[in-house]
């Protein structure tokens, strides 16, 4: 039996070592398909990230599908069971750095996609690839670039699919119709240095950070909501110490970092933060990363066909959920998109052996290529 | 006017780059001086570490000079307004490392015996010094194997004077009847990695920790003593993070450092610390350093012949203190010996532009040589 379309595509994709911001031509290959399907294509190049805007059609509604082609390390390559980059079919699995997270999504929407416009040349509105190779990295020339270049021609997304793994079971179990919001703080405080034998003469940071982050640790933010798990606060990193147990350090650095329901906004939180570092009597410096706002996708057009395509294919009922990481959805959906994530089950992403079950990409193919009909077919 | 034999001394010591653990030649010079008096001379190596034993005397008691030529490191040479090992003398203050820390002290000592000996060549019992060059680094080869070769046969020293520089403000103001024990955990605190979105998959060390050390850092230990100051804990140290915001640390290290009185012992405080963080749930190994006992010298033969000849000489009453760092009396108390510990004023020890008044060591000389008059005159 030969290879499905959709796995030879994968296989394509998996074998470019395009680690992060790295694109090692895959966005070539994905242009090759999508200029013989009648695209208009764009490369939008910021600094060290290429990525590719491409669009078939010229009216609204514009369904978007968005990925990437870079992908994380691989770690220890001793570790792996087989190379990587070279893409290897084992028991109905493809295995490959990528292979989850996200090629194989690239993969099964180019197919969802010629399959679409073979069937449908005059469909309505436009669909349109957002890919870039800046999500694995500082995600500062990607998507968010791209998603500004738009807006500033007033080019808007009606309805987005992200490519990311959110199922975990088997695919199409959860489909991500949001993304909880991303706070990180860095705080240095400021003690006095001395030597443990005279504590009066000192100011130990260490101790007066003690306290606040019992308390930090401890609050309930919220209870979460109907779509959102309750917001969470992770103390991430601590460092203190003049490198001497007769030392009394002068100086402590600790970051956290909260992930928050639309119960709560970024200003709300830092302003709850710094008044436990005010009341715990603090002599700090803050600075803040804000690397994400919530966002939610109600049931609408986009969610309903989705689900709807899940079932038809896939024989179960999909469940929405809002947990996990930030993806780039949270650029694009700031524009006004309706925005849902989904791809395969991520259960090995980020890991050594990372793989796929060559069944779900062909049938998350399938399930693409419905929701298009739903959406798009005249 | 020419330099006093204490100042001569004292530059002779100086112009001997002895950073710990170096000797540098000056238990050479040292040792030059005291065979002329009549003194059995014992140089005892371990490992990197010269030390000295030198006694005058056959019988019983015996009284012990106990000292240290090693000098700590520099840091910056060029923060120093002089070579700090080029002794200089502006204004009446000789500078250089070691100056207060503490070979002005051997100098004063060298001076006080050689008088009291030209005066007394028949004193009663014995008179030692007890020199090592590893006072300021590991303290494993130094003072501690000297006593524990003197304990192996039986060698008692009765009356000890350790040269560290007690004084505050001006010379014998402050004599050291004794100091705190000393004693470091290193706790190792074990969570489990994960992915700060999904926190219940992970178990955050840092916030099992915060509590337990705000604990720590509040315990009231003691109230002290008539000799003791209050006990004392200070986090000295405290490293946690995986180098990523959106990671949970899986594990988190700290040490303390505890000072404490003759109320406690160390299996004592053991025995709290361990019962807080069993309070707290921690998962933790922990190691323990104690590196001194507290010991005591209360007043008595050695104590009142060192107060009142302070008092002759400066014209002023001398206060005990048992406050600040450890030093080898530590080492030499155990074994039974009355320990004081009476040196110059500490002030610029350990810092660059390291001093000591030049009329300090010559009065601290007649101190010295006035104790060993009422203890060993005949």
């Amino acid at each position: 039996m030969s290879d499905s379309l959709v796995l030879q595509l994968a296989k394509d994709l998996l074998s470019r070592k395009s680690v992060t911001p790295e694109d090692a031509g895959c966005q070539q290959m994905i242009i090759e398909r999508l200029e013989g399907l009648g695209f208009t294509i764009e490369t939008m190049v910021f600094e060290d990230t290429t990525n590719l805007w491409a669009r078939r059609g010229t009216t609204a509604p514009v369904f978007c599908f968005a990925g990437h082609t870079d992908v994380v390390p691989v770690g220890k390559i001793e570790d792996w069971d087989t190379d990587p980059f070279v893409p290897t079919v084992i028991d109905g699995y493809l295995y490959g750095r990528g292979a989850a997270d996200m090629k194989g999504s690239i993969a099964s929407f180019l197919v969802a996609v010629e399959n679409f416009i073979n069937a449908n040349p005059n469909h309505q509105g436009s669909i349109a690839l957002l890919i870039t190779s800046d999500e694995e990295g500082p995600f500062i020339n990607g998507t968010t670039r791209v998603i500004d270049t738009l807006e500033a021609r007033n080019e808007k997304i009606d309805w987005c699919i992200v490519g990311e793994p959110s199922s975990t079971n088997k695919v199409g179990d959860i489909v991500k119709n949001g993304r909880r919001g991303s706070l990180t703080g860095d705080i240095v405080v400021k003690g006095i240095q001395g030597h443990v034998a005279y504590p009066h003469l000192a100011d130990n940071p260490i101790h007066k950070l003690a306290p606040a982050l019992t308390e930090l640790s401890q609050v309930v933010w919220d209870q979460g909501n109907e779509y959102f798990p309750a917001t969470t606060l992770q103390i991430t990193d601590i460092r203190s110490g003049a490198g001497a147990s007769n030392i009394v350090p002068g100086e402590a650095t600790c970051q956290f970092n909260l992930r928050y329901s639309t119960e709560l906004t970024a200003d709300l939180i830092k302003f709850r933060i710094e008044g436990i570092f005010a009341k715990h009597g603090l002599n700090y410096d803050i600075s803040w990363v804000h690397s994400g706002q919530p966002f939610l996708t109600e049931p609408g057009n986009l969610l309903n066909a989705i689900t709807d395509s899940i079932e038809n294919v896939c024989g179960y009922p999909s469940e929405l959920s809002t947990s996990g990481g930030t993806s780039d959805g949270r650029f694009i959906a700031p524009t006004g998109a309706q925005v849902v994530e989904l791809g395969p089950v991520n259960a090995t992403i980020h890991k050594v052996n990372e793989c796929v079950k060559i069944a779900d990409i062909e049938q998350l193919a399938e399930i693409y290529e419905q929701t298009l009909v739903k959406l798009l077919a005249q």
